[in-house]
Protein backbone atom coordinates (compact mmCIF):
# COMPACT_ATOMS: atom_id res chain seq x y z
CA UNK A 1 0.00 0.00 0.00
CA UNK A 2 1.48 3.39 -1.22
CA UNK A 3 0.76 6.61 -2.42
CA UNK A 4 2.27 9.26 -4.34
CA UNK A 5 2.47 12.59 -3.50
CA UNK A 6 3.14 15.01 -6.34
CA UNK A 7 4.59 18.69 -5.59
CA UNK A 8 4.04 21.41 -8.71
CA UNK A 9 6.79 23.86 -8.70
CA UNK A 10 7.38 24.05 -5.37
CA UNK A 11 8.94 27.16 -3.56
CA UNK A 12 9.68 27.03 -0.30
CA UNK A 13 12.71 24.31 0.38
CA UNK A 14 11.58 23.82 3.88
CA UNK A 15 8.47 22.35 3.03
CA UNK A 16 9.71 20.28 0.19
CA UNK A 17 11.97 19.07 3.00
CA UNK A 18 9.49 18.45 5.76
CA UNK A 19 7.23 16.57 2.75
CA UNK A 20 10.18 14.79 1.74
CA UNK A 21 10.41 13.14 5.21
CA UNK A 22 6.60 13.03 5.39
CA UNK A 23 7.28 10.62 1.82
CA UNK A 24 9.63 8.28 3.73
CA UNK A 25 7.43 8.29 6.93
CA UNK A 26 4.59 6.83 4.86
CA UNK A 27 6.53 4.95 2.14
CA UNK A 28 5.13 7.41 -0.22
CA UNK A 29 6.83 7.91 -3.85
CA UNK A 30 7.69 12.10 -4.09
CA UNK A 31 7.23 13.66 -7.41
CA UNK A 32 8.92 17.06 -7.84
CA UNK A 33 7.66 19.07 -11.04
CA UNK A 34 10.09 22.04 -12.08
CA UNK A 35 10.60 24.63 -12.08
CA UNK A 36 11.59 25.01 -8.28
CA UNK A 37 11.74 28.34 -6.50
CA UNK A 38 15.16 26.54 -4.61
CA UNK A 39 18.14 24.89 -5.69
CA UNK A 40 17.68 20.96 -4.64
CA UNK A 41 21.62 21.59 -3.48
CA UNK A 42 19.67 23.89 -0.63
CA UNK A 43 20.86 23.23 3.33
CA UNK A 44 17.38 24.61 4.49
CA UNK A 45 15.86 21.38 2.05
CA UNK A 46 18.46 18.56 3.70
CA UNK A 47 17.53 20.32 7.23
CA UNK A 48 14.10 19.67 6.95
CA UNK A 49 14.35 16.58 5.69
CA UNK A 50 16.87 15.56 8.48
CA UNK A 51 19.68 14.09 5.96
CA UNK A 52 17.43 10.93 4.92
CA UNK A 53 16.86 12.19 1.64
CA UNK A 54 19.15 9.15 0.35
CA UNK A 55 16.41 6.23 1.04
CA UNK A 56 13.48 9.07 -0.58
CA UNK A 57 11.86 7.66 -3.76
CA UNK A 58 11.96 10.64 -5.37
CA UNK A 59 11.19 12.13 -9.22
CA UNK A 60 11.97 14.65 -11.57
CA UNK A 61 10.01 15.75 -14.26
CA UNK A 62 10.96 18.97 -16.34
CA UNK A 63 7.54 20.76 -16.11
CA UNK A 64 4.47 19.94 -16.11
CA UNK A 65 3.55 18.88 -19.15
CA UNK A 66 6.14 16.12 -18.71
CA UNK A 67 4.46 14.55 -15.74
CA UNK A 68 1.09 14.77 -17.18
CA UNK A 69 2.52 12.83 -20.42
CA UNK A 70 4.14 10.17 -18.55
CA UNK A 71 0.78 9.57 -15.82
CA UNK A 72 -1.86 10.24 -18.14
CA UNK A 73 -3.72 6.98 -17.23
CA UNK A 74 -3.23 7.49 -13.17
CA UNK A 75 -5.93 7.69 -10.75
CA UNK A 76 -5.22 11.14 -9.21
CA UNK A 77 -7.02 14.01 -6.98
CA UNK A 78 -6.16 17.95 -6.82
CA UNK A 79 -5.74 19.97 -3.90
CA UNK A 80 -7.95 23.14 -3.84
CA UNK A 81 -8.98 25.56 -1.57
CA UNK A 82 -11.33 25.99 -4.00
CA UNK A 83 -12.88 22.45 -4.17
CA UNK A 84 -16.55 21.91 -2.82
CA UNK A 85 -15.71 18.29 -1.62
CA UNK A 86 -13.55 17.74 1.70
CA UNK A 87 -10.72 15.20 1.48
CA UNK A 88 -12.28 13.01 4.20
CA UNK A 89 -15.20 12.98 1.56
CA UNK A 90 -13.09 10.70 -0.77
CA UNK A 91 -12.34 7.18 -1.48
CA UNK A 92 -8.02 7.21 -1.19
CA UNK A 93 -7.19 3.89 -3.69
CA UNK A 94 -3.84 2.56 -3.49
CA UNK A 95 -1.42 3.80 -5.40
CA UNK A 96 -3.47 7.14 -5.94
CA UNK A 97 -1.42 10.44 -7.09
CA UNK A 98 -1.77 13.47 -4.41
CA UNK A 99 -1.52 16.24 -6.29
CA UNK A 100 -0.55 19.95 -4.92
CA UNK A 101 0.43 23.30 -6.37
CA UNK A 102 2.87 25.89 -5.54
CA UNK A 103 2.69 27.17 -1.91
CA UNK A 104 1.92 31.12 -3.22
CA UNK A 105 -1.06 30.51 -5.61
CA UNK A 106 -1.51 26.89 -5.70
CA UNK A 107 -2.60 24.64 -8.69
CA UNK A 108 -2.94 26.48 -11.83
CA UNK A 109 -6.46 27.34 -13.77
CA UNK A 110 -5.75 24.74 -16.44
CA UNK A 111 -5.22 22.29 -13.96
CA UNK A 112 -7.82 23.10 -11.61
CA UNK A 113 -10.35 23.09 -14.93
CA UNK A 114 -9.30 19.88 -16.18
CA UNK A 115 -9.90 17.76 -12.92
CA UNK A 116 -12.49 19.72 -11.27
CA UNK A 117 -14.49 16.23 -10.82
CA UNK A 118 -11.09 15.00 -8.91
CA UNK A 119 -10.80 18.56 -6.37
CA UNK A 120 -10.65 18.22 -2.89
CA UNK A 121 -9.99 20.81 -0.58
CA UNK A 122 -9.01 20.50 3.11
CA UNK A 123 -11.53 22.09 5.27
CA UNK A 124 -10.69 25.30 7.03
CA UNK A 125 -12.82 27.06 9.86
CA UNK A 126 -11.31 30.46 10.04
CA UNK A 127 -12.48 33.27 8.10
CA UNK A 128 -8.87 34.66 8.42
CA UNK A 129 -6.79 31.53 6.91
CA UNK A 130 -7.38 30.79 3.62
CA UNK A 131 -4.44 27.91 3.01
CA UNK A 132 -2.52 25.91 5.71
CA UNK A 133 0.81 25.49 5.21
CA UNK A 134 1.41 23.34 2.25
CA UNK A 135 3.66 20.11 4.10
CA UNK A 136 0.90 20.19 6.67
CA UNK A 137 -1.89 20.03 4.05
CA UNK A 138 0.47 17.23 2.57
CA UNK A 139 0.51 15.65 5.66
CA UNK A 140 -2.94 15.66 6.64
CA UNK A 141 -4.66 14.16 3.26
CA UNK A 142 -1.47 11.51 2.83
CA UNK A 143 -2.37 9.79 6.97
CA UNK A 144 -6.21 10.45 5.64
CA UNK A 145 -5.61 8.03 2.96
CA UNK A 146 -3.56 5.31 4.83
CA UNK A 147 -6.25 5.49 7.88
CA UNK A 148 -8.78 4.25 5.09
CA UNK A 149 -6.78 1.57 3.14
CA UNK A 150 -5.79 0.45 7.01
CA UNK B 1 -17.12 21.56 18.20
CA UNK B 2 -13.23 22.23 19.10
CA UNK B 3 -10.07 21.12 20.80
CA UNK B 4 -7.25 22.34 22.54
CA UNK B 5 -3.69 21.98 21.21
CA UNK B 6 -0.63 22.06 23.97
CA UNK B 7 2.50 22.36 23.10
CA UNK B 8 4.96 21.23 25.85
CA UNK B 9 8.47 23.50 25.47
CA UNK B 10 8.75 24.00 22.26
CA UNK B 11 11.75 25.04 20.49
CA UNK B 12 11.69 25.34 17.01
CA UNK B 13 9.90 29.13 15.99
CA UNK B 14 8.77 27.87 12.24
CA UNK B 15 6.68 24.84 14.39
CA UNK B 16 5.05 26.96 16.66
CA UNK B 17 4.40 29.55 13.99
CA UNK B 18 3.05 26.51 11.20
CA UNK B 19 0.75 25.22 14.60
CA UNK B 20 -0.84 28.73 15.11
CA UNK B 21 -2.22 29.00 11.84
CA UNK B 22 -2.98 25.17 12.10
CA UNK B 23 -4.93 26.20 15.35
CA UNK B 24 -7.05 29.19 13.94
CA UNK B 25 -7.70 27.31 10.88
CA UNK B 26 -9.13 24.82 12.67
CA UNK B 27 -11.25 26.95 15.30
CA UNK B 28 -8.27 25.36 18.26
CA UNK B 29 -7.28 26.89 21.19
CA UNK B 30 -3.72 26.90 21.57
CA UNK B 31 -1.83 26.21 25.09
CA UNK B 32 1.57 27.04 25.12
CA UNK B 33 4.06 25.77 27.80
CA UNK B 34 7.28 27.64 29.03
CA UNK B 35 10.15 27.51 28.70
CA UNK B 36 10.22 28.21 24.59
CA UNK B 37 13.69 27.84 22.37
CA UNK B 38 12.82 30.97 21.01
CA UNK B 39 11.26 34.64 21.88
CA UNK B 40 8.19 35.40 21.62
CA UNK B 41 9.04 38.08 19.04
CA UNK B 42 10.74 36.29 16.80
CA UNK B 43 10.03 36.66 13.25
CA UNK B 44 9.98 33.12 12.16
CA UNK B 45 6.72 32.97 14.64
CA UNK B 46 5.24 35.13 12.65
CA UNK B 47 6.04 34.51 9.54
CA UNK B 48 5.12 30.56 9.27
CA UNK B 49 2.04 32.13 11.26
CA UNK B 50 1.59 34.50 8.57
CA UNK B 51 0.67 37.57 10.77
CA UNK B 52 -2.61 35.70 11.67
CA UNK B 53 -1.22 35.38 15.69
CA UNK B 54 -3.58 37.97 17.03
CA UNK B 55 -6.86 36.50 15.97
CA UNK B 56 -5.70 33.36 18.14
CA UNK B 57 -6.84 32.32 21.21
CA UNK B 58 -3.74 31.19 22.76
CA UNK B 59 -2.65 30.63 26.52
CA UNK B 60 0.81 30.45 27.96
CA UNK B 61 1.84 28.34 30.96
CA UNK B 62 4.87 29.24 32.93
CA UNK B 63 5.73 25.38 33.38
CA UNK B 64 4.42 22.06 33.39
CA UNK B 65 3.11 21.98 36.79
CA UNK B 66 0.90 25.23 36.14
CA UNK B 67 -0.36 23.98 32.87
CA UNK B 68 -1.44 20.37 34.50
CA UNK B 69 -2.59 22.21 37.76
CA UNK B 70 -5.38 23.98 35.84
CA UNK B 71 -6.30 21.26 33.20
CA UNK B 72 -6.81 18.04 35.51
CA UNK B 73 -10.23 17.44 35.11
CA UNK B 74 -9.64 17.69 31.54
CA UNK B 75 -9.56 14.70 29.07
CA UNK B 76 -6.44 14.27 27.06
CA UNK B 77 -4.07 12.68 24.86
CA UNK B 78 0.05 12.37 24.47
CA UNK B 79 1.47 12.18 21.32
CA UNK B 80 4.96 9.62 21.55
CA UNK B 81 6.37 7.58 19.10
CA UNK B 82 6.69 5.07 21.71
CA UNK B 83 3.36 4.60 21.83
CA UNK B 84 1.48 1.13 20.98
CA UNK B 85 -2.40 2.39 20.06
CA UNK B 86 -2.57 4.99 16.50
CA UNK B 87 -4.06 7.95 16.62
CA UNK B 88 -6.73 6.92 15.08
CA UNK B 89 -7.98 3.99 16.88
CA UNK B 90 -9.01 6.33 19.61
CA UNK B 91 -12.35 8.10 19.58
CA UNK B 92 -11.56 11.96 19.62
CA UNK B 93 -14.13 14.18 21.66
CA UNK B 94 -14.96 17.77 21.89
CA UNK B 95 -12.90 19.73 24.43
CA UNK B 96 -10.18 17.69 24.06
CA UNK B 97 -6.63 18.25 24.97
CA UNK B 98 -4.06 16.89 22.07
CA UNK B 99 -0.98 17.39 24.02
CA UNK B 100 2.93 17.13 22.52
CA UNK B 101 6.43 17.35 23.93
CA UNK B 102 9.45 19.06 22.59
CA UNK B 103 11.01 18.39 19.24
CA UNK B 104 14.18 16.83 20.29
CA UNK B 105 12.65 14.75 22.84
CA UNK B 106 9.20 14.51 22.52
CA UNK B 107 6.94 14.44 26.07
CA UNK B 108 9.08 13.64 29.46
CA UNK B 109 9.42 10.15 31.13
CA UNK B 110 7.36 11.40 33.82
CA UNK B 111 4.61 12.60 31.74
CA UNK B 112 3.92 10.05 30.02
CA UNK B 113 4.74 7.31 32.97
CA UNK B 114 1.72 8.95 34.61
CA UNK B 115 -0.43 8.63 31.09
CA UNK B 116 0.71 5.60 29.54
CA UNK B 117 -3.28 5.08 28.94
CA UNK B 118 -3.75 7.65 26.89
CA UNK B 119 -0.64 7.70 24.83
CA UNK B 120 -1.07 7.49 21.02
CA UNK B 121 1.00 7.65 18.15
CA UNK B 122 1.24 8.86 14.41
CA UNK B 123 2.12 5.08 12.78
CA UNK B 124 5.62 5.51 10.82
CA UNK B 125 6.23 3.28 7.58
CA UNK B 126 9.85 3.41 7.39
CA UNK B 127 13.25 2.71 9.52
CA UNK B 128 14.89 5.34 8.35
CA UNK B 129 12.41 8.15 10.30
CA UNK B 130 11.68 8.11 14.44
CA UNK B 131 9.39 11.32 13.71
CA UNK B 132 7.51 13.52 12.58
CA UNK B 133 7.59 16.95 12.14
CA UNK B 134 5.59 18.64 15.10
CA UNK B 135 3.52 20.72 12.86
CA UNK B 136 2.30 17.90 10.85
CA UNK B 137 2.05 15.71 13.64
CA UNK B 138 -0.41 18.58 14.95
CA UNK B 139 -1.94 18.82 11.48
CA UNK B 140 -2.63 15.28 10.97
CA UNK B 141 -4.28 14.24 14.43
CA UNK B 142 -6.12 17.63 14.76
CA UNK B 143 -7.68 16.73 11.55
CA UNK B 144 -8.38 13.25 12.20
CA UNK B 145 -10.36 14.43 15.26
CA UNK B 146 -11.97 17.17 13.12
CA UNK B 147 -13.31 14.42 11.00
CA UNK B 148 -14.37 11.74 13.71
CA UNK B 149 -16.68 14.99 15.15
CA UNK B 150 -18.13 15.88 11.80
Amino acid sequence: MSFNIVLIEPEIPNNTGNIGRLALATGSTLHLVKPFGFELTDKRLKRAGLDYWQHLNVIMYENVDAFFKEHDDKKMIFFSATATKNHWEIDFEDNMFLVFGKESVGLSKPILEENADKAVKIPLYSEHIRSLNLANAVAISIYEGLRQLN
